[in-house]
């Protein structure tokens, strides 16, 4: 490999400007070519970055020998079939999420990378974000107790997707964050939604998630409230947070205040639940861009030859979730088991 | 009939001390009597109003002739037993939400009400509050549309209930207001949630609502969460409405933000949605204790012979709906039918 | 004395129901009598109170040997002649803020009060409140370092006064919180403002106190302002804290956030300050109400032959600052210095 | 003049890049070099605007007889000397506010720029954002009835200046923002202030101001509150704007709410003023760039020879009252009257 990694962006659309300003912006990294069907959007960004070859094919970009990993953010039913011949032609590759449009083609892209020694990552974004790398510690050093449940509501007017309902397009976010919480992927899901704008493309979607440990989730998602919400709450036995992405400063709110059950009662007599209003935390948060951090780990991963966080195992486990939320959906609501299917499921992510 | 209405109350605990003071504070209405088998508090009650004689049991209370009604705010289980024998004494009756632990009694309660010829109501406090009144009046004016969904959320830390879970407990609330706004009672019901204090008490609760006529609305229940949430969002496809309860003045907030589907366009080409962020309105509304305009009208429907919105066939519709939503709860979470089963069905109820 | 405290208040009208409320919930204390020129409200609270025995003239309710103090909660311009007919009659006296229309009314009735050897104290209810009691701590902690300065505002639509301006009504709460936490009386102020609605009564004021140790403080009252505002920003050189009065729970917020000046910097070449944003904490405080708090101290000052924290020396030199304040309202805003006029000067307040 | 304009900017530090990114997006304007003393700084700038030619002195850019104007966003103290520089060739001149150290070196940049006729404008940039000009509007429709008066408060952590106070640093823009709203420069002005971290310079300021039709306003400055605080209340006989411009969207709230002076009232019996709790209003704001605004307008008027809102004779003014405010500052805070001094005089501002 050469000094620095050699990466090249395919899709410079809505999301692919940011991937490439990030991965332009770090010291290891060289920007050396962007991909878009659309000639005219294509100069537009080789405007800005004029060191970097633009091409409107992606068989002509992976030609290039020196080209190291490509990052791919394209429409979705784009990913597999671009990821595959990323991978064919060698090159280590980032996905955006959701990773492909079904189980069955992740598991393919994660096969195809396993053989040809290629590193493989998804963008789930959030877990690279500071306040939910605060969250996990946190959880982590006891402080919260063991966890009850997590609500989570992902809510705004618009974007609308063409080819993608609410759960494929806002829940992955949701459902990464709770499951790198829990420490676990959920093994059933529920859901219930309704397609209001669009024919049978669901814009408002309500969820609950059952993890294998007991862990217990709800995750709300809409493209038609009037208010943009990005808000979590994590209760515990003995703390409680309330993670609001919108807040500028003061995302992480923790609540000391608790319910406790005493220990000892008389079951004949009245017992009383003792309750304990307590301090509120605002801890400061470390103010960081999380796809810089995200395309920081990619990197790195390509130069140490380290497994990312969000690795394709991570991607296929989301997508199994996301297929078994819309079987819910198009089933009545009821609960549908996710089974770990293959050697590659996804219950042993977000271990490490 | 007297000149004035002459009511007793029975049960002096965490609420009946509200229904004795707003009863007591109507000009047409004498509170003649309060009933509680806790002789201490029954003195304690009788300090502040000795004008109202004390009784330890209810035959007792009910034996005076003179009494022409009773409120009920006793634990749900004596709902029941405790209206029906108010209502075999001749006495109007006012039973606290919900109606009674199953359908079954409230269709009793229904029929011996009907049978007797006198008052049954049910304390749906929320659909006297100012707020809620406004939201029905602003959907009959047209204002916000055709209601795309309804999202509800009451969540607080504690107050535990020993005998009913946190759907009978909270959820009443929201799907009395669900209901009342979009004109009718829904036809089924999801519902998942978690015991997590209390042994097969659930006290965290998901809940998906769909209406006849094509509704659909989300209630989320928690005695866990550490902030005080009473908050509904109200999308219609011209207007959405946000109600906090929380909220001292500013309950209603009318976001007149929208998105709009272009009523033509090329499918081969791409489509976009016209977004239209446009003015937020939050009107004046009357500051007026609900409990206090439930009162008078209880009192309006025993002067006048009138059915009361919130009468005894409303309570029946929600506590069918309740039945409903732990029967899923307790199977997967799956769609429950809530059936019109026979002719007390709810299916009718706030036409008028 | 007796056993309890027997105490008359006189004044029912807008504020004197809420001592005669917090007076009457002490157990060593017996409201015994209560006091108005309006004959109907008189009867109205006779018949809340009826162990209270109702007098129409203030002469009348003196004459009673076993009454041990009165509470005087009547218009500013009556508090001098009420007080002075108190104390001559031997009794302990309670007066609301402000203490008296003129710095000369109040030091004669420190000085009656010295000389019949009997309790006076002054309303001044804001420092018997919890939230000011744990800035105070906090501060004495040092957790705050220095204080830089204080910025309070209290605003709101109405109430307005007709004898008295907007300084003499609103400023007094934040000219002894301010004075509180400074652990000194001001002694120079500046204020400008206008009469909006009613001739020669300001409406609207900005204020500022200066203090002998250095200490800076603005106070901004209005009767005007679309919103109902009590904050205080307290900066210290090391921490700062926001007290929101009218947010219900966490009304206090500490900021960890500081500019720290670096040390040494070569004065040739540029220097920058440090920043350091950090941690927000809302600590928990008990909710009790300020003025059952404040009840609760004059009857044990009267008890234990105690100086109330907010005496009559505390009141003389609050109404030296107003007095001040209009002097320099009426003068173009400039300062005017607060002299310790005599022994019974504001200079030494606070200091226990 | 050229197709468009050429335009050089002087200062690449804080502030100036905002300023070469909207002037190098206006179609009609070409920026056509960059000036600073800094080579590394100017190198860097370069690097992103290549087309510009980079100079590190200033008279070696206005050498180039084709560059048609120059922005100024240097120091304070350089504003001056350079401005002078700029008019002297026969520029265009745009200067960051305040316009410069001393209302003397204001009126000789006046004076020049009407000798040589060319355009001087300063940068006020908030009266060129949409919510400033949508106040401006509500209040010319007469929905706000007559202002009663206005309280500014403009509070952040830092960033410290090293060579002016607060009151120039910050006040400008309340000062500029307030007078443009009360469609006249103040008359006279108290300010009072405190320097915490730098001997002799202000990090704290409290100002009320004077307006000539009998206007009042209070503007509050500081480097030291832990919040960023951008909000001014507009106070009119019939309605109220709080105008919170930390606001993502909802930055103007009109509220409905008032206070009644009853028409005739007898003056021996008590009289009450009739409150009026009305509706809140957000409406909608277009959301542009102030600086974008500002620059077009800089652009325009040089194309077609127009006076600009914020040219000298504004700067001028808002830095005698500047001038004025440190006056008071230093003599005990007392009202300093700001003489319209000679015919450049800023009594006539705003009036278009």
């Amino acid at each position: 490999m050469a000094e620095t990694v050699q990466v090249g962006v395919v899709g410079c659309g809505y999301w692919g400007p940011n991937l490439i300003r990030n991965l332009n912006s770090l010291a290891d990294c060289t920007l050396s070519a962007v991909c878009d069907a659309d000639r005219a959007r294509l100069e537009y960004l080789h405007g800005f970055y004029p060191q970097a070859a633009p091409f409107t094919g992606l068989a002509e970009m992976l030609a290039d020998a020196d080209l190291d990993a490509v990052a791919i953010a394209t429409p979705v039913r784009l990913h597999h079939p671009m990821a595959m011949a990323c991978l064919e032609a060698g090159k280590h590759t980032f996905i955006e999420k959701p990773m492909a449009a079904s189980s069955e083609a992740c598991r393919e892209l994660v096969d195809l990378a396993a053989r040809r020694g290629r590193v493989l990552m998804v963008g789930h974004t959030f877990l690279y974000s500071p306040p939910v790398r605060m969250i996990k510690e946190i959880i982590e050093s006891g402080d919260l107790g063991e966890i009850r449940y997590i609500a989570a509501r992902r809510l705004n007017l618009g974007l609308f997707q063409k080819d993608i309902n609410v759960v494929w397009d806002l829940a992955p976010h949701d459902i990464s964050i709770v499951s790198f919480i829990m420490n676990e992927m959920p093994c059933a899901v529920n859901c219930q939604g309704k397609a209001n704008v669009t024919r049978d493309i669901e814009d408002v979607a309500n969820m609950t998630l059952f993890f294998p440990g007991g862990g217990f989730a709800t995750v709300q998602s809409s493209w038609l409230d009037p208010r943009k919400v990005r808000e979590m709450t994590i209760v515990g036995t003995r703390r409680m947070i309330v993670y609001d992405d919108v807040e500028p400063l003061q995302k992480i709110k923790i609540y000391d205040q608790r319910v406790e059950v005493p220990p000892h009662y008389d079951t004949f007599a009245e017992f009383q639940y003792a309750y304990h209003y307590g301090d509120m935390h605002a801890p400061r948060i470390l103010q960081e861009e999380p796809l810089k951090l995200e395309c920081r780990h990619f990197v790195d991963c390509i130069r140490n030859g380290e497994q990312p966080l969000t690795d394709g195992r991570s991607g296929l486990a989301l997508v199994r979730t996301l297929e078994a939320a819309c079987e819910s959906l198009r089933a009545g609501g009821g609960r549908v088991e996710i089974t770990a299917a293959g050697p590659a499921g996804g219950r042993r992510e977000h271990e490490g």
